[in-house]
């Protein structure tokens, strides 16, 4: 080992799911949404004036945020923009959970958040599920130096209502409470309008889900405005200008055509039914999904088997060889094609 | 104050340059390139398909980074990329300044670092730099956790040669060196042939200056295979996918297209050394820039009154209202256009 290597800090970093870089792939096992986005982030690509690009974005990102801002009828100081929500969470962490009090999240959820806790030093406590899988609210009143809960939560997709959020962060005035609604346009409902009520609640979202949109890195948070300045404060320390000119053009297109992702998400939620239906007749177990994914665990057969003999008929989907859920695929909810080819695939795999 | 408030961590921004919506300006005041990028970029974003904007980017980003590679004569493994140079330094300073001895960097230079030190609480000493505002190398021989100098510096634009930057890499074995070369390409050599002999220096560069790029975010750092591994496993805690489709295509094709940015170089060079000139005949001294800016003081008239007055004519510069510095303006080096605005608004100040 060198003399320097003494200095730095080893990490141990996040996996995220595979890249397979061929093309004949049904690829189930990151969450991608299976429909093109808006056709106005074409438009708004065609748009973008390559000579501009010598200039630095606006480190505000404005256009963007006055967007987002108009769509979710709150004032552009209530919104954070970021690079992914990956960013935007990232940051809020670094911002808000500054304690020695250990912060709280589920023991099943996003595999980010003891990433990020790890990476800033922040003390924290996971918390089991009920055996169900499902969260129970009373575990979140412990003292705590913040908390994070993904609605509807990873990889199981069950979704939390809006009373049982808001109990969370009416127990918890002396702490932030951020809900990562990552998955929330598949059929969940979010808790937006708690954050007028409550100074302490932060609101994650994603273009990467709903809106067809992960290639182009674009996450956001709404909150009270002193959340947001603090953020901002972080933000600022780090980098001024994380958003380019195109994801601010591309961002902002897309967040007017509302009516466009929509669509897509009723596409994925009727293609979900109908894949809990075939999944079912199939012998595989799930809890009821709101999310673009199914966390699904078969009677028999091991799910790494399952996962491999997927992958060798050149189907993805995501697995995790750990404790607890290492019964379970993962499998995101892809074109009624794409579902088909699974069910095909499994029903030849089972027989 | 609400309760959660004492979680909070405060942080006290970076301010960069102001980014004035008006377009009638003469902006000289971020240090951006006055030409636009490659037509290379205009054919890049042509070609993005906005339908695959639906998946998420490579997460090694490795289109760009073979590029890179490519046109530096390095391994891709000794390449890393980020959201402009300062994310990649943030991620530098994140991993190699990991110890209680103190980081090193000049009293007078890029105003980030303190700023990145304060956020993630790294210890540091500012040491001065000489009266001619040069650097002495001998100065960081002292004990230290990590060293980062700018090269040329800023706001000064003074380079120093290979020889010293050698020495002060040689001189510390126990630590990480990042020369930050930002605007290496203005009329500098960079130090990267170094990186074969020494595996604690880590050179850092950005598209945003040279290759006229600064509105799409893209920096990068070169150095030995380890020190690269430090960074992405740094970078993978913190966000999988920082490197959107859009930089990554955009990215690759202007690192191939290097005659341009050479060209635009050049010209810009040429103009720099015409404005000494005109500045030297109107009163002004400053030191021998290698960059694209000039940081000069007037003989008699103090700086702030003369960046007011060029403001009210619509010419921004860079003014900092601090010590040792609040004597002089920093100018960026604009078209030859630019700079007989700038040279008539200030005859016209000074008469």
């Amino acid at each position: 080992m060198a003399e320097w290597e003494n200095k730095v800090r080893k990490a141990v970093p996040y996996t995220p799911g595979e890249q397979p870089k061929e093309k004949e792939i049904t690829k189930l096992n990151t969450n991608e949404n299976p429909y093109p986005p808006s056709p106005a982030v074409k438009e708004a690509l065609e748009e973008l004036n390559y000579r501009d690009m010598r200039l630095y974005p606006a480190p505000d990102a404005a256009e963007l945020v006055s967007a987002i801002a108009a769509e979710y009828k709150v004032k552009p100081e209530s919104v954070f923009v970021g690079v992914g929500s990956d960013d935007v969470l990232s940051v809020a962490f670094q911002t808000f959970f500054n304690s020695d009090k250990p912060v709280l999240f589920p023991e099943i959820t996003y595999s980010f958040y003891d990433v990020w806790a790890d990476i800033y030093k922040i003390p924290y406590e996971a918390i089991p599920l009920n055996n169900d899988l499902t969260i129970d609210p009373e575990d979140y009143t412990l003292e705590n130096g913040g908390i994070v809960i993904a609605n509807p939560n990873a990889p199981t997709g069950i979704f939390m209502g809006m009373d049982a959020i808001e109990s969370i962060v009416k127990a918890n005035p002396g702490s932030v409470v951020i809900i990562d609604e990552a998955y929330i346009d598949f059929g969940g409902e979010s808790c937006l309008p708690l954050i007028k009520k409550y100074d302490n609640l932060l609101v994650v979202q994603t273009f990467s889900k709903s809106r067809s949109l992960a290639g182009m890195r674009i996450g956001f948070a709404m909150g009270n405005a002193a959340l947001i300045k603090y953020m901002n404060d972080v933000k600022f320390s780090v980098n001024s200008y994380t958003m380019s000119r195109a994801a601010i053009a591309v961002g902002a297109a897309v967040v007017k055509d509302s009516e466009y992702y929509k669509g897509t998400c009723a596409k994925i939620i009727k293609t979900r039914e109908h894949a809990k239906n075939a999944l079912t007749r199939l012998g595989f177990e799930f809890p009821d999904s709101k999310a673009n994914f199914i966390f699904a665990k078969h009677s028999t057969v091991e799910a790494k088997k399952l996962f491999e003999e997927l992958k060798k008929r050149k189907i993805y989907v995501r697995y995790w060889d750990k404790p607890i859920i290492r019964d379970y695929l993962r499998i995101t909810v892809g074109t009624s094609t794409d579902m088909q080819k699974l069910t095909d695939a499994l029903t030849d795999i089972l027989k």
